[in-house]
């Protein structure tokens, strides 16, 4: 059985040369393989988030140990070997948690667990209590009659959807984005949510959130899901659910840090590169291990397994995004920057969404490139990764200020997000919930891909 | 299909009708079907769990839920048409947490999550900063030179085995309990370990803990597996580990609270009873959903679901034990209440392990008694639980103080507690963890039990 398996495998290989003949050679194709076989069989990615979460831990921007991931991100580029090691500066509004807690005051005392959302105000020393009014949504929270939360605390249980394509966030994150500002239009003291979260643990889900000029802002936080349960089950009693938030947290203006990049450098068109990467930073809670330790693991050991084989002829440059969860700021200096050389981009990958099976690879490219793309797809096929044809892949969050300068070729390597909304901005995003056999899979794929568009005949182009 | 499983189950009814003709009427057994049946399709069990979780929530004793929790207990009695509810009172050592916090100072800066175990004094109001001295279990820091720990935070590492029956709690539970004096033995300035634990997740699991008389009192604490496996990493690193642990909690000396009781009483023999029961306290962190609400109610529930189809010859009575989370304190209460009419509890058996799946039933009580244990361990069987034949059970941490007078008829209902150790003693004990289909199994198994036990011919004895 082993044998037939083995011969199937080879004559599906040896038809798949043939086909790909004409953008890539068969010793091309063999190098693929070897880089593929290789990432699968390598604890590189896994030591490497091993190093980061451990040895730096969580890195908001603005902390101390922000500038502490950076210098770990350039020694770990350079103890790797890559051709040329830089720093890109990005500001950012800086913002600090110092401590937060909740209590339920009536009908009976219990702890609440809830995280502060980005940039909360704080509450008094004291905290905030007053009686919750709740609300199932936004929407209804934006309908009801102004003055409706006058002296109360505004509570929004709206749940989010589990779905592998994490489907369920958008509609979820609205109110975390804009609820204290709504909260606030209707005269409440601050603003409370059910965490985004698909999690049945009591960790609270941070995230940012935003205040509006001209209205009051008012203290942002939101609770466990179980503990939104529990408010929901209390609220449901017909007695009043007073409850106490604490948050003590700071904006402090302007903050400044850096994108770091790591590039191995091609052998014939060194200024053309294939871009990968992930954000360095992550919130303060956990270590960062999904979001988005593993994208910086998996896209820097993926560029290694490439250069250990072979120099392809455009260069590999690895993007370390800086301050992503404040709001892109290092994306969007990256895309500031490199506006007039963006032309060198020949495409763009993003991991971002944890480190569960890349299951599609879809991209977003000029239809003449498009023949490259399917040779790729189909050396991410023994990967178990489908080829999704619809050509208008839009992941990855640090490569939307590049997309909206047009032209961009971005491809996405879909992750079966399913759990990450479990984990996602919590204390318990730690190091356990990557799956070393995962996050091999992940890097081989962004190791084919990036190798692939990197050494192909035909250049690749955007739409 | 359908038409002859249904086949099978009249035959094998009547087929255990007639081996139990001795012990029990063949009405007997079509009552205690009715039971079972009845238990499977009630929301009963369930809905008082939601009722104690929520609208008390957490009910450590001596906090200001624990007389709100005895209030409840006797009300729900009532409510149920319990014939006879009473208090009887208990006394125990008051302790109270009120802050805790722990951070990784070097090598760098990290949060880490910890809980004061039950009885810990404080640390000064800053916390304690030191470097932490690692031992894998208690039996190396006890082997350690004196001195070994001095001016050093004691860290032992210890995993706990995930098993069916819960056997890996006893050898990790050693170091919760005297952790603290052997450390502070060493020099220690404060003592910490991985928690008692089989989860993933970033909770403290809190539990009970020792001081020794002549050896100075240390704060001690637990800190989550997965800041357990970060401080282990770092130590390999060979570089000092320093942590801050932070604990404000104060032992209030004696406080008082009650075992509150309800009963059924017997048509026959009334003084004679049926013990089940559990215990109605539990830790400050959750709100003891599965330790020990789901006991509560389930044994609640049993005794109504028998009252509502037949009151049986002798009495049902659950007791729900006080403080039985700081040392069995309602537990040795009853005992020696009852010491002198202990020979009226004809069997007993305490539901504290979570509220898995029941798979096993198993006796403790004199051999001539074994019949009526083969009958009732028959009408078991259709809730899928296997009759363990070995007839020296050992469940109940309520039971032992009565074992202890001798003569006890006790009785095990074995629990999958295979997750149980996920949840148990921490913030995350919540209601959500009680699934609503095991409860009803194991309230109905608990009703089949005590039904049979109470209605027998044969007056169980124990040994
Ligand atoms: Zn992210
Ligand atoms: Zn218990």
């Amino acid at each position: 059985m082993k044998k037939l398996l083995l011969t199937l495998a080879i004559t599906s290989l040896s038809f798949i040369n043939q086909v790909s003949a004409q953008e890539f050679s068969e010793q091309q194709i063999k190098q693929t393989a070897e880089i593929r076989n290789n990432a699968l069989n390598s604890s590189l990615a896994y030591d490497i988030l091993t190093s980061l979460t451990t040895e730096i831990g969580p890195r908001l921007p603005g902390s101390e140990n922000d500038p502490l991931a950076v210098k770990w991100a350039q020694d770990k580029f350079n103890e790797l070997g890559f051709d040329k090691v830089w720093l890109e500066p990005a500001t950012f509004p800086a913002w600090r948690r110092y401590s937060e807690s909740g209590m339920i005051l009536a009908p009976s005392k219990q702890p609440l667990h809830l995280t502060a959302l980005g940039g909360s105000i704080s509450t008094p020393k004291q905290g905030i209590s007053a009686d919750i009014i709740y609300f199932e949504t936004l929407d209804e929270l934006i309908a009801s009659p102004k003055n409706s939360a006058e002296g109360k605390i505004v509570f929004i249980n709206y749940k989010m959807n589990r779905h592998i394509d994490g489907n369920g966030y958008g509609p979820a994150v609205k109110a975390r984005s804009t609820g204290a500002v709504e909260a606030a239009k209707k005269g409440a003291l601050a603003f409370m949510m059910r965490s985004v979260s698909t999690a049945h643990h009591r960790f609270a889900h941070t995230g940012g959130s935003h205040y509006q000029d001209g209205i009051k802002k008012i203290p942002t936080v939101a609770i466990a899901n179980p503990d939104a349960d529990q408010i929901s089950r209390l609220v449901s009693l017909k007695k009043p659910v007073k409850v106490n938030i604490n948050v003590q947290a700071e904006n402090l203006g302007e903050g400044k840090t850096f994108n770091v990049i790591g590039q191995f450098n091609g052998t014939q068109n060194p200024d053309q590169y294939v871009l990968i990467g992930g954000h360095l930073d992550s919130w303060d809670l956990g270590t960062g291990a999904l979001d988005d330790g593993a994208g910086v693991a998996l896209t820097m050991a993926a560029a290694k397994y490439i250069a250990d084989v072979k120099r392809p002829k455009r260069s590999i440059r690895v993007v370390l995004f800086a301050a992503e969860e404040l709001g892109l700021w290092g994306a969007k200096a990256y895309a500031k920057k490199h506006k007039n050389d963006k032309h060198n981009i020949v495409a763009a990958a993003e991991s971002d969404f944890g480190a569960g099976f890349i299951y599609g690879f879809q991209s977003s490219v000029d239809a003449k490139s498009l023949p490259v793309v399917r040779a790729i797809a189909k050396q991410l096929s023994p990967l178990n990764i489908k080829h999704i044809r619809a050509n208008k892949s839009s992941n990855g969050p640090d490569l939307i200020p590049l997309r909206k300068l047009g032209g961009l070729a971005g491809f996405s390597l879909h992750t079966d997000g399913n759990d990450y909304f479990d984990y996602h901005h919590t204390a318990d995003d730690t190091l356990d919930k990557v799956d070393p056999v995962k996050l091999q899979q992940n890097s081989a794929a962004y190791a084919v891909f990036a190798f692939m568009a990197a050494d192909a005949k035909t250049t690749i182009k955007g739409k």
